[in-house]
């Protein structure tokens, strides 16, 4: 977990007991030819290095090593905040416990010194539907199901296609036809039965729940599932826990079929509730221009009513998304503000996560960040606020991106050229 | 981590003092327009799932949230055992405390009891080299380097890139001409500037070195800079921590340019002087049939001898293995063995780490389960021994697929065509 790395690194060595740091007393080269070489001067033995391979020594001892592992257990730290009972979890995949990212250069980027990312790409599949997958699933081993269903766009097809793999179960999956290729190779590569359903997502989201009944399946669907906010909410039990058991200013969640935002909601609702936080982040949700029902419910008031989704984020190509009642309450609730954002701003955010924090996100999983600026430019966020952003799906999955930033040049093996290349290097 | 779960959720309530299960003791339903109803008895909240969304609600208080976060720092636990002066990491992406996966299904498949995936596709660039990247990095931070640079195949390439740009560092990557387009994509994505060498891979290597030298680059490179063989010695300290402080009986691991191999062969064998572990695991090597150097210098005896590669694998498409020497050594002193498979048997094995196990592998990243399955064909292994394979790249960076397993229907919202398809579901 990122926010523990950076403060047990942060408290440095004294908070280490029994720890020294890592000093090299000596090194052996390895020569291509078998033979070895023994320095006690490490210089010495890395000016051999292009003749040989370095191999480091230390003074060995028990107290390199550190104390036994903690318990890790990802997200089922907060099992006593899960609907599950006693007994050993059944499934296999680790899940939660993902990064909190402090980029130095997003916050240069941004210009904002207080800016946090929970890097939620990090699941077994890349995204944050890995929670609701998790919990589901070991609800469905525990109740002796055999078949598991849901309708997704694309992200949670994914990961209960390659859930249900772990855990021995067979996954039926209703998708809209227009689902991302690179999604659907990886539903089959995990063996599950596909169907495309004609009339699209809302039409599969409502017809999978009445296959799952008629068929007497487990159901996984988000939002019907009261798993799947479970699951999700600890999310933002890990955020208050990374940041030193705090609440942050402003959280900045997307909005697909809603859950991920009102699981995050719940969560901090949780934490006041069990007297662990004082009041709630402003949540600020963020919608695609090109699918904005929750948005435009927001100004209009009244319900939110089902628009047909034109955008290239399909992990929130939501067009009548089930949880938008909730989702409405509880950022109304937070004091916080729903935005859209364009195509091009998440291709843009996509950009700037990869070249200035490292992060791979797909445009559902950018357009918090793209969100973000919206707010900032609408006064919503002040710049010295402590904000974290979510980065719900990973660009490896589905590779989206703006035009690439890298130069890529073909050369000999040659300094000019090389210096060619690079302007004079 | 995968172990510390297990073992956690084998160990169960009574090891985790303070902790009540989770219980819903009612729940609210959301509907639609807004309204809220609230129950005190679930299932009569769960009959109205179908309206609205239902919330659970607990018996809050303290006692339902763990106790503070441990220090999860991942791989710089060990940093005791790594070249590292005191004071605060700086490099930013968290790496390492990678899952060690107890997967039934792949247990089943395979027919080995005690089979263990230790999952390192889930680094922040989806490999194995990412540990490298972070060490490298946060010395070039420390030495206030402006640019690093590589030689790679494509992993290190896009670990690399994207690590230098969470890190806020240039980064000048050289590749062979035949990089795959899905990697070359992310370098240029996180930045980077990529140099495509026409003489290919081991050329590329040997220049980039020299370009270093001579432009005054902080050079990253497997198998020259030491960094790289320390960070990556962690994925054997903690298989030995996931394992309850024991070390497997058998360890396999692809063979590239040798280095991971090597490393882990380092660990144990640290792990060893420091008084922790009696004996090695055996190690198996594995190659690919159309790039095995080694495998040819291990039969015949004597230094290993460049070939041109030809295999799918891209990640141990490696014709002259810089710690091929290295390797030889610690397969011998550890008894183990060096084995060869196809690309068709690494096709097989990402199929079967997906469907038996959910963990989606690149060619390279599962040639281990591969080789297992030869070595377990030629008697070099026991069907009851601990034996841990390594998964070392991901998929969703370079989705090379065999042929998919599971069914594509295309159908209307109609349960007489998912019946249909289903063949009577």
């Amino acid at each position: 977990m990122a926010g523990a790395d950076a403060a047990d690194a942060a408290a440095g060595p004294a908070e280490r007991k029994g720890v020294i740091m890592g000093t090299p007393t000596g090194a052996t080269v390895v020569y291509a030819d078998g033979t070895e070489e023994r320095f006690t001067d490490l210089a010495g033995a890395l000016a051999r290095a292009s003749d040989g391979r370095v191999e480091y020594h230390y003074a060995y001892g028990p107290d390199l090593l550190p104390p036994p592992a903690p318990d890790a257990a990802g997200m089922w730290r907060y099992r006593a905040l899960l609907p599950l009972d006693e007994g050993p979890i059944r499934y296999p995949l680790p899940v939660g416990g993902t990064p909190l990212v402090a980029s130095p250069g997003l916050r240069r980027r941004v210009g904002m010194p207080d800016l946090w990312v929970k890097d939620e790409t990090r699941g077994p599949t890349g995204s944050n539907k890995d929670r609701a997958t998790a919990l589901v699933l070991e609800h469905a081993l525990r109740a002796g199901a055999e078949t598991v269903s849901c309708a997704s766009t694309g992200n949670v097809a994914v990961s209960l296609a390659v859930g249900a793999a772990a855990a021995g179960l067979r996954a039926v999956i209703f998708v809209p036809e227009q689902v991302a290729e690179s999604k659907l190779a990886l539903m089959r590569l995990a063996g599950a039965t596909v169907l495309k359903v004609r009339e699209g997502y809302d039409a599969a989201m409502r017809f999978s729940r009445q296959a799952a009944a008629t068929f007497g399946w487990f159901d996984r669907n988000t939002g019907y599932n009261p798993a799947t906010l479970e699951a999700k909410k600890t999310v933002a039990f890990e955020i208050w826990e990374q940041l030193g058991r705090e609440v942050p200013d402003v959280v900045v969640s997307p909005i697909g079929d809603g859950v991920t935002l009102s699981a995050l909601a719940k969560g901090f609702r949780e934490l006041i509730a069990c007297g662990a936080a004082a009041r709630l982040p402003r949540i600020i949700g963020v919608q695609a221009e090109g699918c904005q029902p929750v948005k435009r419910a927001w100004e209009r008031g009244g319900p939110v009513e089902p628009v047909t989704p034109n955008t290239i984020a399909d992990g929130i190509a939501v067009g009548d998304p089930l949880s938008g009642a909730p989702v409405l309450r509880d950022v109304r609730e937070s004091g916080g503000e729903v935005v859209a954002v364009s195509d091009d701003a998440m291709l843009q955010a996509i950009g700037t996560l990869a070249a200035a924090a490292g992060i791979l996100a797909e445009p559902a999983g950018a357009a918090a960040l793209a969100g973000l600026e919206v707010a900032l430019e609408a006064g919503l966020v002040r710049r010295d606020e402590r904000v974290v952003v979510l980065a719900t799906g990973t660009a490896l999955k589905n590779p989206i991106f703006p035009p690439l930033a890298g130069a890529v040049h073909t050369v000999h093996a040659d300094l000019d050229a090389v210096r060619r290349a690079l302007g004079g290097g």
